[in-house]
């Protein structure tokens, strides 16, 4: 099992009617395949998995796996409210094949989600997992954080192998690679930093971007992971505009509209999400402009 | 269908084994009928809903619908961040003999929560429901807030006919009264500023103190409503521990444990939430005795 | 001295040369002194006393104690990030004859303002006074909010009498009614939640909308100390807009603005302050002729 | 004038009686001149300039600049909220021969500081300097932020030659870099995140850190200019509790603790700011220590 790399969140498709789009699914991990990526998150917040039932969760998560190729990493977005539910939804991406749970924290009840109560959280899905798990931490979701101090206590447990750190905070990252054991694993969420956060101890990134740049988003990796520093500045100055126009202000909707410009299947997000409207649909474009520009130029 | 009055959020009963205890609740429901409450909030925060299945969600409207008192007005949970889904529940909700929906402001993806996304998913689930709707705003717990302004244009619907605004801000709850027409009907959900949220136009509230105090909330809002100052400020005065402390700072598991010790049960949270420690306990017991003691001072 | 009214926070005039104008200060005073308000504030937040110098400040305390009628209550704000020159500055404020200094929670240094550093400074600055403090809590420009615990701590000094708590959080002006003996004084800064906030305990208002409207302020302040709970609910809704838009949306400019538009000599801020635009200037004339118009409905 | 390297942002050294101590201000200059450092930055936060009066600041500055050794780039904090009297200071500090003016936002009257606001600010001062500015952005203090868009907007001036981003936002450092013309210059005030900040395209540092660490950091703003990426990771990651608890923790009173430990008069804060305690001290004391261990470990 590989963590070192990269990682779409992958989007979850839906056609005209609302309804999952199973072949959509696997036309876009056909595509995914041969770029490089380390593996697939699958059923994560990009998955747009608060607007999915479970049963449509478990369809996404066998689909997913029955397209990957040999040897990628399969994770599973896991990560709900309930811990009850959590270990639940974890036993099951296990049986489906998964190598990795993702567990958000829970974030509901947030006045009570003190450091114990985070604590016991992971602490129960961990012993009751059968697959080894990632702290999943993304408070510009649910408002809640975590600290390094927090992750080192989660780190001691065997079956919690690393985390996703989403807030784009380069220092808490690297708060969080020098509190934790060498072999514990930090990837992060937040493409605009990526660079940033290898050179903070980072080894791999769980990327939006990674749904309608993965190339990109693979090299700009390897160059930092090699310590190939003026590649991988330009590599992240590059994508920058990827990350903050397209994922972090327009979301899965801008995420999706991108992968229909590039030839992925994105289509219609889910209610609540709506479609981008026309002035967003002209940022995006004059993104992926840019970014087509820029690799012209080389 | 009167909305005039105080409503207790009931908290969803476990047994030991965890799961969903409902003779717990029709014993509950029995004790509170007699308590001069206008009826009941089955499913909202308060109540775990977060926590538990649909099933579950469907099951505790039907025991609460059953076993409330005739004349009694029920209001369901339904809002989840799926609009599709809160549609369905809002549905079933109706099915089941639930007065009104109380629909929680879609929040996970909170950049995107724009006034025009929130919108659209409350015009939908107005449209397709066959029961009116009151908007739920919890910021405490969604990070979500709405404006006078978003509550105005939402009001226009015929079928949104009120608000539980849940912040505590008396501010905010004047701008509402002052922005909506007079037979809008807007609710709060903090008992440590009824009074002032009555002053400010507010008719009724959705309190979790009410869940272990319903007849000090009662007499609360009823001296509030009828302009007895004097009273309702010494009323307010006793009854804020019981906001800041049992509610605020040690949430459902502090409200089941109230419960237990007045009378009604309580039994455990669900986890994440952890059941009280000692100290917890303590700053619960301490408040009851000080409301006991100020209760028979007069 | 009598804390129990309205003190309207007066604005600075400035000439066109941006100079402090003595005669125009005076000229306000005169008009204020007849509408039953209690006293006034010199030097405070409304009076852009950030953007003074401290002889600008001397020379303002000058005029103003000159220029009030006998029995007016004088509050000089005397509070900055230093110590030292807090109390520097209380003891001339002493010195010029003002009865009260408001001293306002050193805020720079925020991540350090812990319990402890705020108790110290308000400990050494109270020991060294010849006249008592009210503590002034206005979280909106200093970032840092004080707890109903920390007020209490502090109200066990004899030479701090009271808090301007100007949050317009009205749980925490009633948890601060509760948590301090009864001879302590708590006055809020929010117009919008003066009855309210009196409904919490609160004994009086330090209100930038009493810089435009004193009298409105002093009727709704006496309405509602006197229990007449109708008449207090209808003035404050009819203040709300002034309190919403001309103080907190525009801020010193459109409290300077509104009194130029009554009668009184509102003048430019000082920048960074800038004047209104037109846009800006048609709200506060909307605001100020709905206020004309329910006063002529009567 | 260089930029391009590390500037310790000097503390302000008092004397028992609290007086500023000139001599002590001489000594630690003379020992920091040798050290690598590109010059000076005097009356900044670290400082404690909000703390000092215009007299001692003024002091401040004559005294530094003479110790300076030549070639040092001096920079004058010189920004309070006021326009007029920001003005005032960088004319006071270009006689004295400061060579860049670092100008804070305003930030007193927070709803009120829109771009508008903060651009009016900032092209006045621009057009009546005598010297370029610095915008100086510090969010953490003032609780104002900048986003990219605005500085792009001022680096239009041909006197506002770059920025000191403060908050450790690696992902806003580098959207200013790619938003302003090649030769703006970015500095960042941040030391746990120099490497990253340095990747993302900043020239320099104002490092808090820098005053008992001065070496460390130069040599570490070396190795990631230079894209020695293994050598700067390593550095930043042995820099990182110093910045995160000496500084970030700590404040002032702990850089000052830290400076007396290594040779430099750190000495007593001025209040409301309190000489660390016990515990802090140790915690500064074991910080101090691993970073020794390190440097042997080598």
């Amino acid at each position: 099992m590989n963590l070192d790399g990269i990682f779409p969140p992958i989007t979850t498709p839906f056609d005209s009617s609302g309804a999952l789009a199973a072949d959509k699914l696997r036309h876009n991990i056909a595509r995914y395949n041969p770029t490089g990526i380390a593996g697939y998150v699958v059923a994560g917040s990009t998955g747009e998995s608060v607007l999915l039932s479970r049963n449509e969760i478990e369809e996404l998560w066998e689909v997913a796996a029955g397209a990957a190729a040999p040897g990628m990493t399969l994770i599973a977005g896991t990560g709900v409210d309930s811990t009850a539910e959590t270990i639940s939804r974890t036993k099951r991406a296990a049986e489906l094949g998964y190598h990795v749970a993702l567990v958000k924290t829970p974030y509901y009840y947030k006045p009570q989600m003190n450091a114990d109560v985070l604590a016991e959280h992971y602490l129960r899905v961990a012993d009751a997992a059968r697959i080894p798990l990632l702290i999943y931490s993304v408070p510009q979701f649910t408002g809640i954080s975590v600290t390094a101090a927090q992750v080192a206590r989660l780190a001691q447990h065997s079956n919690i192998i690393g985390i996703k750190e989403s807030s784009g905070n380069v220092l808490l990252a690297g708060e969080i690679v020098a509190a934790t054991p060498s072999e514990f694993k930090t990837l992060v969420g937040s493409a605009g930093t990526l660079f940033a956060s290898v050179g903070a101890g980072a080894i791999g990134g769980i990327l939006a971007v990674a749904c309608f740049l993965p190339e990109a988003c693979v090299e700009l990796h390897r160059a930092a992971r090699a310590g190939e520093m003026k590649r991988a500045q330009e590599l992240q100055r590059t994508l920058l505009p990827a990350a903050t126009v397209v994922v972090s202000k327009l979301g899965i909707s801008g995420v999706k509209y991108a992968m229909d410009q590039v030839g992925y299947y994105g289509g219609p997000p889910r209610r609540p999400l709506l479609p981008l409207g026309e002035a967003p649909k002209k940022e995006v474009d004059a993104v992926l402009a840019g970014l087509a520009q820029a690799a012209a130029a080389k």
